[in-house]
C-alpha cells in the first residue's frame, strides 16, 4: 500500500484529466457477486435479494465482502456492534479518519444497489487511491455497517446507532426476527460483553460520506447523474385508531352507521391533502390499515391505520398533522366514529455539513458532472454519523424511482460514476482543514 | 291435540279479547335455555351465543328444540336437507299447510334472538292453539331452518335453498368450515343419499310466515312493535381491485406515486356518495379491505376491497353501480392507478305477498298493535319459500338496531308481541283462500 503521491498535489494537477478513477468493471462485478448472496432460489440478478441482517445470506454476503477487502490489501476488523471496519493510513498521524460507507443488508424482496453500491465503492476508492499511489494527509477508513434496513430493535439503523452511543445495555435482551439481539450480534462476528467499546467518540473521524442510490426519481426525471444531500428528513409517526360501531350491512340504515372504514377513508385523504396544501418537498403515507370485523357484510367497527409524515424541518410535520387533527374532528363528527392518535416514533432531521456538500459538488465538477441538491426521504446511517461530525451524501439516480423491491436499478454508467465522485469527494475533504 | 273450536268462528268472536296468545313466560324462558348452547363459557345471556350451524352447540341446541316439540305433542321429524319440520292437523286434509318459523344457528358471536325468537314463536304459536282448542282448516306446519347464516357452501341460506329445489348434487361435495357438506348435513341428522327428496313442489304450501327480529334500527326509532315486511332486498356483491405500486414511503415524491390505498379510500367513499345520492333505502357497504405490502412505511401497491350494494329494487343497484364505475375512472385517472371490478355475488330480490302482508296488518290491529311496511335489508329463508308460494315476514324492533353481535337484543314484550302477531296471522291466513 505504497503512497507516492500526495493527494493535495495529486488534485492540483487535475484528477479527472489524470484519469484517477474507481474500477468500474471490478465494482459491477462485486456488485453481481454480492447479489448471489440472498438471492431467491433459481433466480437471477433481476430477481433482487433478500439479504436480512444476521440471516445466512447475510452472514455469507459479509464474509465475501471481507475477503474482498483483504484481497485488496486492507485488515478488516469487526467492531463490537456488527460493523466492519478497515483503515488506510494517512500522512498525518495526528488527524482524524476520513470515513465512508455503507451497509449491504437489505429489506426482504430487496434490491442490488441499496448499501451494496456505497459499501464496494468505499472498497473500489480506496484500491483505486492504492494503484494510483495516492497519499492522503487524513487516513482513510471505510465501513460496512450492519443491521441499516427495518425498524428491527425499536428504531432501525441498528449497528451505527450503536456507535453513536443511541443504545443502552439493555436493548440487547430485545428480540427481532426470533432472535435475541446479543445472539444476532454475536453471529454476525460482534461481541455484546464488549459492546460499549462500539461507541466512537464526537470528533473521532474528520468527516463521513456515503454514496447511495436515490431510491427517489428526482435525478433522474432531471437527468442529473449526482445528488448533494442537504440532509435526512425527520419523520413523525402516528398510529390513528378509528372506533366506530361493528353491525349489520343490510339491515342498518345508512343513517344510523358508524362506519370506522369511511372515517379511515376520509382520514386517508385527508392526510395526503395537508401534505399537498404546502409548499415543498414533504410527503406522507398511510401505508397499513387494519380493519375489523373486515368481512363484506358487516360495516367496519374499527380502523386502525398508520400515517408517516417525512420532511427537512419538523416544524412542518407538527404543521401538517395540526391539520390533519383538525380534519380528523369533523371526519369523526360526520361519521359518527371518534378517531386517536398516538406518535408511534420520532426521528429527528439530518442536515449535511455544509463544506462536506460543496466538497461533493466541487468532486462532481471536476468530473464534469452536474449535480444537483436534495433531500434524503430514506434514513441512512449517515444520520447517526451526524450525531458525530460532519456527514455528507452522494446519491446517484434510481431508474423509475423504485427501491426496496427486486426492481431497484441504478445504470453501471451511474454506479460508477458515483464511485469516482465519491472518491474525489474524499479528496475534497483531505484538504478542507478540521 | 284435540281441537274444539274452528279457528275461523274463533276469530270472529275476537282472539284479542278472547285472550288467544302465546304463553310469553315459556317463550322467554326457552329462549334463555337455547342461549346456554353456544354461549362463551363462564358467560351470561348478555355475552350471546356461537352457534354456527353443524357445531356441536348447534346439534345441542337441536335437540334441545326438538325435545320441547315433543313435551308440546309434536313429532319433528328432519328432512334430508337437515331441516327440522312438525305439522299439526287441519281439519280440511285436501289443503296445504301453512308453513311458519325460523332458524337456530347463529353466526360467530352472534345473539341470541336472530332466528331464535322466530323458531321458538312458532312452537308456542301451535302450543296456543291446542290451549285454546283451535281446529285450523288448513295443517299447520313448523320449520326450523337448519344452516341459515354465512354465506357458507357458496350462497348462504344452506338449507331452505335445498327445499326451494336451487342445489345440485355436487353441492354435496363442497368443504366449509373443514366439513364436507354432506358429511356436515349427516351430523345434523340429514340424508345426503336422499337429498333430493328435501325438495317441495312450488305451491306445496298455502303460505309461509316468518316472525324475525328486524336487526336494524326502523321500528325501534319510530317506536312502532310490529313491521310487516315489503320484500327481501336484491343484493350485488362486487370486489374491487386497485393497482398501484409500492415504493419507499420517504423517497417517493408525492406526485410520483400510485398509491393503491389512497385510490381505495376515494372509492370507499364514492361508494358511500352513491348511496347517498338517490332518495330511497338502499344501502351500500365496504366492509373488506386487504392491502399489500401494508407496512407504514412502504406505499400501498394493491388493494382490494368489497362492495356490497342492498335494495329492493335490482335496477337502483345498477344504477349505484354505475355511479360507482364512473367515479372509478377518476379516482384511477387522479391516483395514477387501475380499478377492476368483478361481480362476486348477485342475490335476487323477494317480494313478500300482499295477501300475507294485510294479514299481518289485520293481525296487529287485532292486537291494537301499530305496524309500519319495511324493507328487509337482510337475507332469511324466506326469500327461499317465496320461490315456492305466497311469502310474508314479521318483524319486532331490535334496540339500537344491534344484531349478529352478543349485544341483539329484543324486549321481551316486543318478543311476546311478535309470537302473538305471528299467531294470528297464521288465523287470519287460514282465512285466506288459496
Amino acid at each position: 500500500m505504497a503512497a507516492a503521491v500526495r493527494a493535495d498535489a495529486w488534485a492540483a494537477q487535475g484528477a479527472g484529466e489524470r484519469g484517477l478513477r474507481v474500477d468500474a468493471r471490478k465494482l459491477r462485478s462485486r456488485i453481481e457477486t454480492l447479489s448471489t448472496f440472498g438471492r431467491p432460489a433459481g433466480g437471477t440478478f433481476a430477481d433482487g435479494v433478500s439479504r436480512i441482517a444476521y440471516s445466512d445470506a447475510d452472514v455469507a454476503g459479509r464474509r465475501f465482502v471481507m475477503t474482498e477487502m483483504k484481497a485488496a490489501g486492507l485488515q478488516p476488523r469487526i467492531d463490537p456492534a456488527g460493523n466492519i471496519f478497515a483503515r488506510r493510513p494517512g500522512s498525518d498521524g495526528a488527524l482524524p479518519p476520513i470515513l465512508f460507507g455503507s451497509h449491504i443488508d437489505s429489506v426482504p424482496s430487496g434490491g442490488n444497489f441499496d448499501g451494496d453500491l456505497g459499501s464496494l465503492s468505499a472498497l473500489g476508492a480506496l484500491e483505486a487511491l492504492d494503484a494510483a499511489r495516492v497519499r492522503t494527509r487524513h487516513p482513510l477508513e471505510m465501513v460496512v455497517w450492519a443491521h441499516e434496513e427495518g425498524f428491527a430493535f425499536g428504531r432501525g439503523l441498528a449497528c451505527s446507532r450503536i456507535v453513536a452511543g443511541d443504545f443502552s445495555r439493555s436493548d440487547l435482551d430485545e428480540v427481532w426476527n426470533g432472535m435475541r439481539r446479543s445472539d444476532a450480534i454475536r453471529r454476525i462476528g460482534g461481541d455484546p460483553d464488549r459492546i460499549a467499546d462500539a461507541q466512537r467518540a464526537k470528533g473521532s473521524h474528520h468527516c463521513y460520506i456515503e454514496l447511495h442510490i436515490e431510491q427517489g426519481g428526482t435525478l433522474e426525471r432531471a437527468g442529473v447523474p449526482v445528488g448533494v444531500v442537504e440532509g435526512i428528513v425527520a419523520i413523525d409517526k402516528y398510529d390513528a385508531v378509528v372506533t366506530g360501531f361493528a353491525n349489520h350491512a343490510g339491515t342498518t340504515p345508512i343513517a344510523e352507521r358508524h362506519d370506522a372504514l369511511l372515517a379511515a377513508a376520509h382520514l386517508t385523504v385527508a392526510v395526503r391533502d395537508a401534505v399537498t396544501r404546502l409548499p415543498g418537498r414533504q410527503v406522507g403515507t398511510v401505508g397499513h390499515i387494519e380493519v375489523t370485523p373486515n368481512s363484506p357484510n358487516v360495516i367496519p367497527g374499527t380502523a386502525r391505520l398508520s400515517i408517516e409524515l417525512r420532511d427537512l424541518s419538523p416544524a412542518k410535520l407538527v404543521t401538517m398533522m395540526d391539520d390533519i387533527r383538525a380534519r380528523a374532528k369533523e371526519i369523526a363528527a360526520n361519521t359518527q366514529t371518534t378517531i386517536e392518535f398516538s406518535r408511534t416514533m420520532q426521528a429527528a432531521p439530518a442536515t449535511a455539513a455544509v463544506e462536506v456538500q460543496s466538497a461533493i459538488e466541487r468532486a462532481a465538477r471536476a468530473l464534469d458532472l452536474p449535480s444537483t441538491r436534495l433531500p434524503s426521504g430514506a434514513g441512512h446511517d449517515a444520520q447517526m454519523m451526524a450525531l458525530l461530525g460532519p456527514m455528507g451524501m452522494i446519491f446517484v439516480p434510481s431508474v423509475g424511482g423504485v427501491s426496496h423491491s427486486p426492481k431497484e436499478l441504478t445504470s453501471w454508467d451511474d454506479c460508477a460514476r458515483g464511485a469516482d465522485v465519491l472518491l474525489r469527494t474524499v479528496l475534497e475533504m483531505d484538504n478542507v482543514h478540521s
